[in-house]
């Protein structure tokens, strides 16, 4: 066989374009079949127009709309009310993919990569050849612009194939409208995701048209945004050696005091001096001249020298109020809702905080097929063998896949739900008639893929979440353990309601009353009983306290007793 | 609240380079945990030098050293004797993703992505700061090149620190040495690997050094390379539109016609008149001409029209024979092996192929913490709670992390096998003392993510993987029912054994002959029939058929009888 040699390889080399890597590997990025690739296009588009309207402090209000345009050809639009984008950015945030303003930064934001929306346009000229269409009125201009576009995956670069300047306003004020045109199947997954959506963010407006033309209105509950998250500068426990080197070469800080001060979030004057001190590097040394060895030192120290959390003001939780607020909206049937939220905490040098929310006795809407779950009924005492239904939200975006590959799926199976009064089958989820919302936001979400679907099992962020989960779990078990409570005494009632006739029978031959009388007054009093019992439901007493009926009845009968001796 | 602009959102718009991005994922390209980047590094330098003196036709001998430089700091090296690279190749195959000779053609090799190696100088020098080290001779000339180079993240260009000619041969011949210097923790996992990779290779040598020094070889079981994969096109089943607007724009041809037959396989001069027929289109059109309109129609006919497979040249399995041999030679203790490989089929116009091997009864060694696997005696009839092992290799490459996201996995679960004698609960992977190796090749394995631990789930794949798996599994079972009658026998036989002293006494009654004479040739008739039933055991007659010895009792008996009347 012909030796193939080095010079022949060599001409075989060469360079892959990141969208031609992508479009190869569209399912990388969510684009796995068309039922996924649909939601995809609602979903980036979505998420884009709420972090505008978010970061420009502007209450979102936002149009979807998908048209079913030929078989399994669709139509995405997406408007939103939002700052627009200005008229040279429009090709690039559309048509290029790693673009954009988040990925640079640390603050919490739903887009963090920069290929979102990109690679819906060059999902959408893979499959049907069609370009990306954009509308931008910006507030500064009485004009709006309009771009039609494709992405050169060669060079992963915008090709324009239209581009005009309307001289009116086409969407009511400022804002950006997108339509792409797709291979695609429609599910009720889109409606999930929107109604996931408006969930964990209360304060947005998202009016929906389905292919069929129904409309559904997914309106705010809050009239207010949530308090701007700022953007932080690293924490020293989560830098490693390279990125320290990088940061050593680019600082304007002359010394390696200041560019600790000034370089870095939550280190002051005189933690940067016991770095300093800890690594027997001088104060005064210059950042760019330092040699590996230094920087390994410096590595070490800053690890050892105890510093202060990052700021938190780089996150935007919703909060366990307007989770509360927005679940009661969402199921106003439900006959238990709590929400929890927890102090933030830090991975790798990264701010993050988990949010539960705990919906109990939920009456169960219409399934869209994948799992064909039942109605449940408020199903009372009885066994439920289904799993509650795992609601997961990464910065206010609801994670719809790979479930089981996710860090919050771990932790919520980690949890011991049988002492929150809940059925678990080994280490699965738990089973009721429940909805668990998880949430976890962070200025940059760990997720196992482009596609952002599932957030990698990292240990702080596991332990948090069950730390959370069981915050929500004590409030739901001392719930379902006043409910159970409140069934045993019912059924007692019952019991002693059965034999009133008799009672009443042996009293009238005692008392020598009316049977029917007393009978009568036996009844009142015990519906009376009940009445008193349910009141108290939702602040059940302590375990120990005998049901009162119970009481009454044995002191009737010790009363009984005495009279019947006196006679 | 003051309102962010458009224009001040456009500042902060910009671009992120591929290594920016993965330098942050890096958990994507399977930089996790330092057990993980380990491995990772050496992964990918032995798949490199394995595709590179495979293609070069050239048996492969590899020299894998890893080294405790300090604490948790380890230097990997990696020394092959294929082909070597050129001087102006190495900066960028070792310092930039996203570059490579695999990407673009459709051909089986081990990598694909052009990202493995260099991701590798991307987490060393992010974790040590240390260059890369590469020393590359070729055949052509005498000297050997020594480049130390770092990745530039910013731009994702190779940054060259050292160049050098050296004027002697360094590495005994052509070849390439890299040295990677990176944080990480040593496991047994590298031993899993390089024996994983000796079983899929059983024509490379590799010598291996651990960090304790410990040396181990792994031996070719084959002196010979398999035949040489070759490249093919694309095939019209696989196209998508904005794939098939690309080809008609680049193309050379000058008709639709010849455009069809010039640049897919599988398509003659027939198919490409009838797909110009079904699609209405004129057979010479010119393909730079056609329109959106156009080109649908004629990847709608693309899909109508039968048409071959793809050439299946463009794979190289391991081969049935060869895997059982490599699989006799890992696992020589073993009582069963066995290996069948299926005919390729196609996905999405992709060729591939599935192969199964099975080791049953292995003696197994000392397992490396992970499941803290028991050792499996021969387990005989025994119940064996305990799971196969399942070995998963895509392209000749052990799968060793996310095995349960696998569509291998799947495949193996979704069998029954309680048919194939192994037991077997609920969907989970079966019991026994059992390793099942399946191999999938393709010119384009789909992996769940960049770090290749997964094969996506397309049902194609389950389905050829279940159909391989059962051809196996025929195999086994009738192996294990053959054990389980001899097994049976054997029983009976020894029930009897125990009875020889009384039949011998009622026998020297009945014949007055010494009673130890009878009992000894009772004996030697057991025994000589025990030896009849182990040779005969690899070839079970059917199930109906009685057992030999109980015959010969009872016909020993009837005759009794005889000689008992006629007295």
């Amino acid at each position: 066989m012909a030796k193939k040699t080095a010079e022949e390889f060599a001409k075989e080399q060469k360079e892959i374009s990141v969208s031609e890597f992508f479009e190869k590997n569209k399912h990388l990025l969510g684009f796995d079949n068309p039922t996924k690739s649909l939601l995809m296009a609602v979903k980036e588009a979505v998420d884009n127009s709420l972090d505008a309207c978010e970061e420009a402090g502007i209450l979102p209000d936002i149009i979807v709309k998908i048209k079913n345009i030929k078989e399994d050809i669709y139509q995405v639009s997406v408007q939103d009310n939002g700052p627009g984008i200005v008229k040279e950015q429009i090709p690039r945030v559309f048509g290029k993919l790693l673009y954009g303003s988040k990925f640079h930064r640390l603050k919490q934001s739903r887009g963090q990569q920069g290929i979102g929306i990109s690679s819906v346009t060059l999902y959408s000229q893979l499959t049907t050849g069609e370009p990306t269409r954009v509308w931008s009125k910006i507030e500064s201009q009485k004009k709006t612009y309009y771009v039609e576009l494709h992405l050169n995956t060669v060079k992963n670069e915008p090709d324009i194939i239209k581009n005009e300047e309307i001289e009116k306003d086409m969407l009511g004020g400022s804002g950006v409208r997108v339509d792409m045109i797709l291979h695609g199947r429609y599910r009720r997954l889109v409606e999930d995701y929107l109604k996931q959506t408006s969930i964990s963010n209360p304060f947005a407006k998202i009016a929906y048209t389905a292919p069929d033309g129904t409309k559904i209105t997914y309106p705010r509950s809050i009239n207010e945004l949530p308090k701007p998250s700022k953007t932080m500068k690293p924490h020293p426990y989560g830098v490693e050696f390279g990125t320290l080197q990088r940061m050593l070469q680019k600082t304007n800080s002359r010394t390696l005091l200041s560019f600790f001060t000034n370089e870095f979030s939550s280190v002051g004057n005189q933690s940067a001096k016991e770095i300093c001190r800890i690594s027997k590097v001088p104060e005064d040394t210059k950042p760019a001249e330092m040699d590996r060895a230094t920087i390994e030192k410096i590595i070490k120290a800053m690890q050892t020298v105890k510093i202060q959390r990052p700021p938190l003001d780089c996150l935007s939780p919703i909060g366990a109020d307007e989770l509360e607020k927005s679940l009661k909206k969402e199921y106003p049937s439900a006959e238990f809702i709590t929400a929890i939220d927890r102090e933030p905490d830090v991975y790798r040098g990264f701010p993050f905080l988990i949010e539960v929310g705990i919906v109990y006795g939920v009456q169960e809407e219409k399934k869209n097929g994948k799992n064909g779950k039942k109605n449940n009924n408020n199903g009372d005492d009885e066994k439920n063998d289904e799993s509650v239904d795992l609601i997961r939200f990464a910065n206010r975006v609801p994670l719809l896949y790979q479930q089981s590959a996710c860090g919050l799926t771990e932790a919520v199976k980690q949890v011991d739900w049988k002492r929150y009064n809940l059925d678990q089958k080994g280490n699965n989820l738990p089973s009721g008639p429940m909805k668990l919302i998880v949430h976890v936001c962070s200025v940059w979400v760990p997720f196992v893929s482009e596609s952002k679907e599932a957030v990698a099992p990292y240990p702080e962020i596991i332990k948090e979440t069950k730390l959370a989960i069981q915050d929500a779990g004590r409030k739901l078990s001392s719930y379902l353990s006043g409910k159970r409570r409140a069934g045993d005494a019912k059924r007692r009632i019952q019991i002693f309601e059965r034999y009133t006739g008799e009672v009443a029978i042996a009293l009238n031959i005692l008392t020598k009353r009316n049977e029917k009388d007393i009978e009568k007054k036996i009844k009142d009093m015990i519906t009376s009983r009940i009445h008193i019992k349910e009141e108290t439901d939702e602040t059940p007493k302590a375990e120990t306290k005998k049901p009162e009926v119970k009481e009454s009845k044995s002191e009737a009968k010790k009363k009984e007793t005495k009279t019947e001796s006196k006679k």
